[in-house]
């Protein structure tokens, strides 16, 4: 059974909404249910309702939504969820990011990569590095990641599992990053706009295949049993995600053994 | 390099359509593309392209999409990653999965979990059990997973980090679930229509906190650079899927410390 | 060409933001683009862009979303429109509507049924039905609207040619709307939570046929040429519709045409 | 009350599929539910139920999806609804349509203008044009339709109230269209790409006000009051709407009145 401990981050929920708290000794969570002393808390098992408020023990979704210091957008759980099983990441892979942003992505990719494998992401601005490292931290598993603060023009090493790619003009590296990843490797794009989805195709074109782009809605509902219905509102635009595989150039067919393929 | 290998699931993808195939020396497939002799391809990396075909190495998606023999309708790919990241799987886990059905979300639990983890799946009807017995067998990890088969009702061992229903009345087992889950711990749910939703939600009042109802829509593009559109159709339902959080009754505020909460 | 007269409705555009001004001479409008002098305007044809604003004739659209004041939720133009066409309005038709609201879906079938035509709209709450007054003194045309301040268990007249409705409890006045609608007439519901949804089924069934629910999206792009994208965040739910048609009871077939229908 | 005449056009119903069939009598309708005679209808009032048919009267909607003939993509009515009041079409108006397509939109732009409107279609395949008026001959209202067998750049009469285009290049007339629309009036589009809507954007760019870029996503549920849930699959696209308004060139403020616009 879990206890909560000093110095804790703990999740208050109160009438719908999150609060990621550190649950320092002394202080304690104001809000229009009143008054949660933190030093209360200790010792007792996460899961606990005290008045209006449910103090939960912090998901890896509660830590990157509410805990990680955004410095960029941050990709939101319902595309990275889709991203992280969708580049077929598994034990021991070797996984490449570009454009570590917040580090909230790297979080993911690290856990499913697991210590047998790495993530290796990669950033040009100092800003988002020192905030990505701060994050992961607090939040992930640095002994699995390696960030790195370098333009991408400049990165070598080669052999990926999977890739991911979260700059703006990504169509300028796709042809190293595919360098970079192992044949049959699947590669990840996330671009705001439909212009940078254009773009990116022509740079896919012929030496990825099995190309998809798709979007990810998430839609709500008041949770009322007697009025069950949609929130009036809801994100409606988070990013357009593209996925390819690279292929190989043509191979001349083995003559012994290929059937002619008729066209 | 993975190289093909005889009798390997391969994906062939002709004009953004996905064939999993048995590569058996002597066989072929046989499309608009022409032929595509198996054993031409032996020996050769994934990620090949020839004439209009190209060869890869299947992804999990691949062989839950092409692969998993389906008795029940299986819980989509959109849905199954939400799920397993919400639920909170990490290595070590101990998940509890009522109703297998078809085990297309067991094998992806027990990716999550890994092999220090352990997925316990539930099914009543033999049917099922059975199929997702074959289908774990081929495309998932039986050593981190449990079928039973029998009804729920008789089941009793408890301590899981996380649990999902996916049957036609779940409300009948939401409390005998809760007492079998950790505190805090999440509970996923995954019904078709709004009356079961709206009658979960009532078995989930006062025992569970931190309650979402939402639907995940993905829309998919047609990957044409200079012609960026979405497709004509889309699945536009297939399921809503609840969350929760196991809450332990109201505690007794400890005297000496706690704070008055004003309402 | 229309001019820009003293005292008329203007609607000032600014940075995608619509403002319904009344242009009263010796005032203005003090935005973010500096003052706009109403004085300075009339006389002048509409359409005129003037530093960071322009400046058009209102729409209906315009006056009912900027214009109608609004005392209960009102029908957004998405649903309206559609609904409208839906009843199958036309020139001449007599139109049901019962609880009128702020006037907002009135307006809009006054219109679809032209001078010839009439729609009589009932409303139980004093204050609405005084709300719904003036916004159509302001904003519809009084000539064809019946606004009857009354309880609609005491309405009697029938022979329309299409209704709809807008409360809370639909089903209860179902069956007496059928009565006063014509054979083959449409009827159309909007509610906002499912569990009302299932309730005017239930009512509808058996005695209306060509039932139909349904939910209409509106998503916004941010117009700009070289960054296309949808809008962050849209509105996710106003209501469900509903659509039906009357019928009668079971015809005996007339024996000596009618054909046997095996079933 | 309505009576079904030889020869008339009906709506027949039978779970969940419409049929739009002409009431040949001696003919008869042959379908899951049995055959129906046509001659048994005759002088029977609408919306009877005989057997597991529901007849009705046929709605305008019910003539454009099953009756009107195609040769061209139809604008559904989704987003024909929405377009003739987003152009703020009532009676009188006179509206420019280039691209009549196979005409649905024109019916339903004719039912809005009304008698003492007119609208003026523009279509320069030959084909077309003649199945456009095939089409208006048995649904619409030549009286007040124009249509026009001629290529839009030899177009010259103006003065019109509101425009849309249906073209595969609208941002080639963009200019000419704004030229014949009154000062103020609404402009609308449709196209089915991303690429199209940029291009067009940048068309409108200067010379119209009030842009908007917009979807709309209709989304149908199973009419089943006791398992209501959306439809399986549904229409994930049509087309994108513009909609913009004709501006002036900016006006030389007329300085004894204006203030000075700070920017």
């Amino acid at each position: 059974m879990e206890l909560i401990q000093e110095n804790d981050l703990i999740l208050i929920v109160h009438q719908g909404r999150k609060y990621l708290q550190k649950a320092v000794p002394g202080k304690g969570f104001h809000g229009k249910g009143g008054t949660l002393d933190f030093s209360s808390l200790v010792g007792l098992p996460y899961g606990l309702r005290r008045g209006q408020y449910d103090v939960f023990e912090p998901t890896l979704e509660d830590m990157i939504m509410y805990g990680v210091r955004r410095e960029t957008q941050i990709v939101y759980p319902k595309d990275a969820y889709y991203i992280c099983f969708k580049l077929n990441l598994g034990r021991g892979c070797r996984m490449l990011e570009v454009g570590t942003g917040s580090g909230a992505l790297t979080i993911l990719f690290s856990r499913l990569v697991g210590p047998e494998g790495r993530v290796v992401s990669v950033e040009k601005e100092e800003r988002h590095h020192k905030n990505a490292r701060k994050n992961l931290e607090r939040f992930g598993n640095l002994e699995t990641i390696d960030l790195r603060l370098q333009d991408f023009s400049d990165f070598e090493e080669g052999e990926f599992d999977a890739a991911f790619i979260d700059l703006r003009e990504p169509w300028h590296i796709i042809e190293k990053v595919r360098s970079l990843i192992k044949d049959s490797a699947s590669l990840g794009v996330i671009v705001p706009t439909a212009n940078q989805v254009s773009e990116t195709l022509r740079a896919l074109e012929g030496i990825f295949g099995d190309v998809e782009v798709l979007e990810i809605l998430l839609r709500k509902y008041k949770c009322v049993a007697d009025r069950l219905r949609p929130d009036d509102r809801m994100v409606a635009h988070t990013g357009y995600l593209l996925f390819a595989r690279k292929v190989r150039e043509n191979e001349p067919a083995r003559e012994s053994i290929d059937q002619p393929i008729s066209q």
